[in-house]
């Protein structure tokens, strides 16, 4: 049977979050009921609810950090079962019978797949992200969140996690690079430090690179450094491409606004890799002749595929690897979302989803 | 002792060629003296002596498309011996030690590589190329031609050759696919049918890659059917972006004119990769989500290394590729430069260096 939970919906771009009641589906054969613990706020979230990407599909829950406990399983299910620490990130469905996902790369399924919010799911209705009580998803796009790892701390892993542990393993930040007198870590840069840079800060020290932090001030340097970047530049120091210029074997670049491509093309080495995962909305002019000598690389990097998702999850808990988060209530979502926008949280804000327990649902006007 | 050669230089951008005398150098312990056969005119030594990349250094004699004989070696020489059939490409020295050149990556020498025309030499005398009766040149960078290979043929392979070679054995032209039934040959989509696009063709197909030759027309339909691809298609037909969206597991781009790159980026698979080897001389718009929807890749190559070079003579050997050549005098090369810019040349024209003995020295006026 359908059964109805509490969730934070906004019903336009220019409303605020509301408490409301939203159906969740009657769980199908392989499908598991999760009982939500915490859910992260990603810069995505609100990109697409205040109609930034395009317009959404309103009433809207967000959400695609999600963290909790199963609840219930369907009798389909071999995966998980009831108790089992579970999250699930920004996929819940794909065909599963493509080239893309028959090699784990359901986020780019060739018959589409579905997103965790505002996506047509496969059974026609719109999907309702994780500022919510409940969801209810197939088991193939559910993780498991090793013991180690705290709700909150690992909800941003499901988004922030992939997003940068993705690029970093494909264009191998942990591996050596050969050198006149044997060999040496990869020097890799990471441009920006907020959610997604924290985030590939500390994996890419924990795969083994020597880390160095770009951002326009030294404001964070301390905190990158407790991240386990060996030191931050400020890209607004004099001549400072002049000076680092071949010095980096990959730079991860996280912010979403306009850079001079080719002056941080310049900043790596010979066959050296700029992975992006920011999007700016203007197209980036980029001169050919800037990948062309050395040989370059420009790659885009679209958060990862289930296999991997769960690989890097195993190597945060590892490794000691958790987002740096402020937790909220239910009721402060709207002003932790100008926070955001504002550049303010250090690094993640995660919603406590205890907090629905303490808030009426309100009725629509 | 340094001796004289015959050799076609231009003065200046606008005056025609002329023989002339050069010095090539005393031979050193390391050096091969070569008795040019055949040398290939490659697009590059147009743009350079018609200062089209910036003021030249004149009087100049270009050509790194260069195929010849040993005639005389250094004491020190023990990878050539007198009557060896060699060929010299783009690159004529590097420092050997670098991090770049202990990877056989010596076109990226972290030190400074040394081009065959128009760069300070290690002497500080500037180097003259291949349109020329002699050169000398360090063994290391002196190629071995098999002997299937004519001289006129192989020339253009030391620049074409690995130019195209190069990113389509990075980027696995050759390797299958793994898909929901079993695997796939690649898909490769060669974009432009010059000296570049003709090569591309012949390699990626030998290599075992289904192949698509674009272009603006289908005038060349037959000639890219003959050198190996599947089809030809028109870039410019009815929807062809849409049609063919998502096709292309790597799209070879030989053209150096602007592209609207983010509709190329539309063609790819997930993944997919798009290797650039034209140079356009505008900056190309390029839009972060086409990279990142399908975490696509934009790739620069610059020719290759010298072992991956000769592995590439080899391979063009082994499987009877060559290129398409027109031959032509030293008398002829001004004229024919005209119609290498006109793209009338099908698809690679090459100076029999034996014409010098036909022409005598001018004098400087």
């Amino acid at each position: 049977m359908p059964f109805t939970v509490k969730a934070l919906q906004k019903t336009g771009p220019d409303q605020p979050f509301r408490v409301t009641e939203i159906e969740r589906r009657d769980p199908r054969p392989n499908d598991v009921v999760i009982a939500i613990k915490a859910a992260g706020i990603c810069h995505s979230d609100i990109h697409t609810i205040r109609n930034e990407w395009g317009e959404a599909p309103f009433p809207l829950c967000v959400g695609h950090e999600i963290a909790g406990v199963v609840e219930a399983v369907g009798d389909g299910v071999t995966r998980h079962q009831v108790g089992d620490r579970v999250g699930v990130g920004c996929l819940v469905d794909s065909c599963g019978e493509c080239e893309q996902c028959a090699i784990d790369q359901e986020q780019s399924c060739l018959n589409g797949s579905v997103g965790t919010y505002g996506a047509k799911d496969v059974d026609g209705t719109i999907t309702q992200g994780g500022y919510s009580q409940k969801v209810v998803v197939d088991e193939r796009f559910v993780l498991s969140i090793p013991d180690s790892l705290g709700f909150d701390v690992a909800a941003p892993l499901l988004c922030a996690g992939i997003t940068t542990y993705s690029p970093l393993a494909r264009w191998g930040a942990g591996e050596q690079v050969a050198t006149e007198d044997g060999e040496r870590a990869k020097r890799v840069a990471v441009l920006g430090l907020g959610g997604l840079g924290h985030m590939g800060v500390q994996i890419a020290a924990k795969m083994g690179a020597e880390v160095t932090v770009l951002s326009r001030s030294l404001k964070k340097e301390q905190l990158a450094i407790d991240l386990g970047a060996t030191r931050m530049l400020a890209t607004t120091e004099d001549d400072f491409f002049r000076k680092h210029r071949g010095e980096f074997d990959l730079i991860l670049n996280t912010i979403s606004a306009d850079i001079p491509v080719d002056k941080y093309l310049s900043l790596l080495t010979p066959r050296g890799v700029m992975a992006v995962v920011g999007l700016p909305p203007q197209k980036q002019p980029v001169g050919f002749g800037a990948l062309i000598g050395g040989s370059k690389v420009l790659a885009g990097s679209n958060i990862g595929g289930i296999k991997e998702t769960q690989e890097m999850l195993d190597f945060c808990a590892e490794h000691d690897i958790a987002a740096h988060i402020e937790t909220i209530g239910v009721t402060e979502v709207d002003a932790m979302y100008d926070k955001v926008v504002a550049g303010e949280v250090y690094f993640r804000a995660v919603i406590d989803t205890a907090t629905f327990e303490d808030v009426e649902v309100e009725h629509s006007a």
